[in-house]
């Protein structure tokens, strides 16, 4: 390795593979001082702390040349801030909780979208792994809708919701983006190597950690900041009660993002977290691609349908109207006076409802009595 | 029929069977001068519009001494504003829009329990009467949890929601109370004929209709408004879109009452109400009975457990501990200074968490090196 780095690019590919990405102290200071001046304080004198001492002992043998090749080579640059595509949102990270405010060194990126562009107009569909046919079943519906609308669906990449979220977005050929908690050239979970490659492909699967890095446990509640500020809100669709998928609610919420919950049958598990979720005052019930454009879309550009209300042609009638038409019998008809007795209306003005009635198709006057049209019922 | 009343009970038993329970001018007039002065009044000068014609063409068939006797036949009673069980909670009507806004003449009670005692603490459980499977199971556990913990369910008496609300009561043995939209002695639904009469025999059953009186459809929805009134709040299980159970809902709200909402499965018609209630401000959420107490129930008297929350062992870590613990392989053993390397944490850190890991039952020792124990995972 080299003694020394004068390129950022470069110090900050090898500060992904020397620390942890998400450990703020450093993150802190490569903010501040850039990560070339940051590299060169590692070197410049024997470490104070262990984790000092574990970050010196790997500089040996990382190589941010050879990341950067391995990454070139399944079609991956490393962006970091400063470039063209380096979303600005990201910088709203420094507002969480310490231990979740490391802002990125910078992002390793497959696929041939703008980053930047990409996110500007995204929302986060997410939820568990071990998922219902339920919850699968609106995490690809719900993406479907965004993408039609024009916008991007970020997710996990990870089994269940998140899949389920990659693929509708893909079915209606729109943009998605997987923020993989290891390497973006490592197929996992394995069994979405496929998925992975084809989100790729047409749009972006990105991770702060450099090619070759296997995912890890914490990892993941790392990676969920980035998934939270990369968008204008995170949908949370099917969650157990202590969830992954929550802590990405958390931290958007933490950003000042929308959280959106899919309310789901209290039976399930997998929904206790999302329905739990909905007791909080910050979040909102979604029950469609279109809430979930209300909540995060711009007024003026998006606006969703109102929710279709079933119309009953006695909405059209006047209370005393309506009130007439419930005394008038389905079977045998009767006379004015008896259905004014029922309705407990005169009966100059059952007479007169009994008319509007008539020419609404709604009674039928049968040898001098009134009974309910058939068709009408 | 007698020219003129001096009983202000029989005045106002009058007045429900001449005049349809839900006229506020009617009830107005009778809340600031009493019963027998509105009756006098009605019968004193010529009518001066159809309403008023009507309800003196229907003074000479009724007779009050009639109804009464014929609720005395079925176990009621008629139970009038200041008697020692009349609900004081029933003026707060008077804060609904005017056309909800008229307070009762009185209620046909029927059963043995006290009016006021049995709604001092209790809630309305109430919904679609097409329900599902889901509903009917849910609403049956919430009122059993209800009254497990003293609170008494008022419901509508109704086929779906509403008959499985009375069930879940009946079945603790707890205080149900089916607000009816006919009289305490119709059978309605005639399904629920037998419910109804169980409900009468250890709960209560009441109307503001007379005996004999037939459910008219306009009568639902003015019954609503006595369900929302006489509760602490409202639970909507299931519910479409436009539902009269909402209507109890809207009710409660104009009364400052609690407006409850169960979520339920975005894709089924039935929990579209409610879900659609979930995105309104004056709702709130709940999924079992110590969530509606926690709602409803004072401070001190009544306090809800916490959701369960699977507890995992590796709760109690320490994050480096945690991180070491992911990096230990979990079939063939290594040594200290790969899990270090793995782990990115130094190796004395490394070794001082193994040993807490070993105590703690999570890795062994093999040979030398270190894997997670088989059990533990």
């Amino acid at each position: 390795m080299i003694g020394r780095i004068d390129d950022e690019r470069l110090a900050r590919a090898l500060l992904c593979r020397v620390a942890e990405p998400g450990e703020v102290g450093l993150a802190r200071r490569v903010a501040g001082e850039g990560a070339v001046a940051t590299v060169e304080w590692l070197l410049s004198q024997p470490p104070t702390t262990p984790q000092r001492r574990n970050w010196n002992e790997r500089i040996p043998s990382a190589s941010p040349e050879r990341d950067l090749a391995a990454a070139s080579a399944v079609g991956a640059r490393f962006v970091i801030p400063g470039d063209a595509e380096w979303p600005d949102q990201l910088a709203d990270i420094a507002m969480l909780p310490a231990e979740y405010a490391a802002i990125p060194f910078g992002l390793w990126v497959r696929g041939n979208l703008d980053l930047r562009a990409a996110c500007a107009r995204s929302v986060a569909v997410v939820g568990a792994r071990a998922s219902t046919a339920y919850g699968e079943y609106v995490a690809s519906e719900f993406s479907f809708g965004l993408v039609e609308r024009g916008w991007a669906v970020v997710s996990g990449g990870a089994y269940g919701i998140d899949g389920a979220a990659h693929r509708g977005a893909l079915s209606a050929c729109g943009d998605t983006v997987a923020v993989l908690a290891c390497g973006v050239d490592v197929a996992y979970p394995r069994g979405h190597s496929a998925l992975i490659d084809r989100v790729a492909t047409t749009g972006l699967v990105i991770s702060e950690w450099p090619p070759g890095c296997s995912p890890m446990r914490h990892r993941f509640l790392v990676r969920n900041r980035v998934i939270a500020a990369l968008t204008k809100g995170t949908v949370v669709v099917e969650a157990a009660i202590r969830s992954g998928s929550l802590s990405t609610a958390n931290r958007a919420a933490g950003m000042m993002r929308h959280v959106m919950s899919v309310p789901g049958p209290i039976t399930s598990t997998m929904s206790a977290g999302t329905n739990e979720l909905l007791k909080q005052p910050e979040s909102v019930c979604v029950t469609s691609a279109a809430d979930v454009i209300e909540v995060v879309g711009e007024i003026g550009t998006d606006l969703a349908p109102l929710p279709e209300m079933p119309t009953d042609p006695r909405d059209g009638l006047d209370s005393t109207t309506r009130r007439v038409l419930e005394a008038v019998p389905a079977r045998a008809a009767v006379g004015v006076a008896r259905i004014a007795r029922t309705a407990g209306i005169d009966v100059i003005s059952v007479g007169r409802s009994l008319g509007r009635l008539a020419a609404g198709g709604f009674v039928e006057n049968v040898d001098g009595g009134w009974r309910v049209r058939r068709e009408s019922t």
